[in-house]
């Protein structure tokens, strides 16, 4: 990160089905002011750019204006780096190729880069979290999905096309769950909040015993009920996170012996459940890696403060953003 | 590759777990001279490293001697790129860590760098092969075991330690055929020479029908023989390389979504079986890759002449070493 002290903040934005947050950031990862908008209110992605920049632009007013800023980060859902551009993110309003990176910079006049929310929150934990110093490491966010980041040397890895980093959908059971994607055994439908709850519903109708689950209607469990009832020593809650965990730990150890990372770094709702989830995650992780790998990769959790770690991350990216 | 006109030759050299072959290689990937000795005679290290020397000093000599050779590049199986040890190799005679690089260097007085076997076909494949030109692809390298090499942005992954790209063992199958690192289902144990072999002896137990296999005892089937049975026609010798080619191409799949290369190249006996392998792996890795992915990623052949292609690979990385 270069701190230029003509241009000492950042802007990150974090755009989520529902909310696009942003905020304006300086180089220790304080967010200094912020706002958000209602991802879905708006169909055109022209009326989105403007009421986004509507917000933005006095929160820029308050820093100094657009010149006091180095760059902008945005983590939006199939972000690609290498165009600026959102890609059929079947979650937003918006279809097609979005480009969105150039759309702000002209707006704006301030440079712009873009990529997957995944990537972005790897980036924010490089910059300001549990990543710094690292120079291998994978990030796994557990949210709705699985997302993940992969910085290899020191720098992500986006691929020939600017998709890598897919781990929510590696392939741990070819007989699985269905997928959104469309197939079918996918990581997330199982290590995801929506996988969770998924999980406490199967473990329902195949078990007879007591629950406190059982309280709630079946469709409307989801995960924070299953950690609320695994805290308060409910055991089908507890072999909820057990499973859940045991596959998550299995699949890192695949992982592993991809790119051999110092460190796989957890992020998200799931990886706050505590040990009802990290106990499992490591003892399957250690149980299934190689040889020449045990003991070397450390389990982590996100150091990124939690209502700001969507904006943080993303604001990362603006550091890296080349001067036109 | 940077090519100086006083130093225009590498040397190559691969460590087999039977033959130690090595040769003196030009720029545009001809192999000029070469020699080897038997890696299982030599008991200690320094023996061995004195036996290659002797074979080697006079080959140097051909080509105007030691300072002709901008650098040394040795493949090894459990070779360390960043120590240019031979770590625990359970396949060769020395055990614990050995310095192979350096002993090497203070012999020679020529600059050398060692990585393990894969690795060093990926950076051949690069220098002279399928892959001049691309930045992102996966080296697979189908022989007794599966090993790999990943290139990202142009660049060898080797992780944190040294040892990333072990994708032969990535678990494809938690309850499947024991592997010889100790655990279940690694993708060597059905998708190597001798994981074939295996599978022809489950198939003729599992099966009745007839098969020119059958005239062969059990356990003395090697993978060529189910080659030649399929080239002859014999439907059970055809279903174990669709068998074998669609455990492979899943496993691919779920490679893409790391790095998302732009292609995965295969090496070695097995790739050489030509469409009874490669139209399966080309099916079950177009069927089960991510739609983000679907049509980019190239499934190519190694294009390094086979009897050359071990010292080729190595010798690729001489190129690479440092001037001390």
């Amino acid at each position: 990160m270069t701190v230029n002290m003509e241009k000492p903040y950042v802007v990150g934005m974090d755009i989520g089905g529902t909310n696009t947050v942003f905020g304006i950031v300086d180089s220790r990862g304080n967010v200094l002011v912020s706002d958000s908008v209602k991802t879905q209110q708006y169909d055109k992605i022209d009326e989105y750019v403007d009421a986004v920049c509507k917000k933005l632009l006095p929160l820029l007013q308050q820093v100094g204006g657009a010149e006091r800023i180095k760059g902008m980060g945005v983590g939006a859902p199939n972000g690609n780096y290498y165009n600026g551009t959102i890609e059929f993110a079947p979650n937003l309003p918006w279809k097609g190729v979005i480009p969105l990176a150039a759309m702000f910079e002209e707006k704006l006049g301030i440079p712009t880069a873009l990529t997957n929310d995944a990537n972005a929150a790897a980036i924010g934990e490089m910059a300001y979290g549990a990543a710094r110093g690292l120079k291998d490491f994978i990030m796994i966010t557990l949210g709705t999905g699985v997302g993940s980041g992969i910085v290899i040397n020191g720098q992500l890895v986006y691929g020939h096309d600017g998709f890598a980093g897919e781990l929510g959908h590696v392939i741990v059971n070819p007989e699985g769950r269905a997928c959104g994607c469309g197939r079918k055994g996918c990581l997330e439908t199982y290590c995801s909040a929506t996988g969770v709850a998924r999980t406490a519903r199967e473990f329902l109708v195949q078990r007879t015993g007591p629950s406190l689950l059982r309280n709630i209607p079946a469709e409307e469990i989801v995960s924070k009920d299953v950690y609320d009832a695994a805290v308060k020593g409910d055991k089908l809650a507890q072999d909820i996170f057990e499973y859940t965990g045991t596959i998550l730990g299995t699949a890192l150890a695949n992982f592993i012996a991809f790119s051999s990372p110092e460190a796989i770094i957890l992020f998200g709702g799931l990886a706050k459940s505590g040990d009802y989830i990290m106990k499992p995650v490591q003892k399957a992780m250690e149980e299934n890696v190689l040889k020449i790998y045990e003991g070397k990769t450390k389990l982590l959790l996100s150091q990124l403060k939690d209502a700001d770690a969507a904006v943080l991350g993303a604001s990362a990216l603006g550091w890296e953003v080349r001067d036109n």
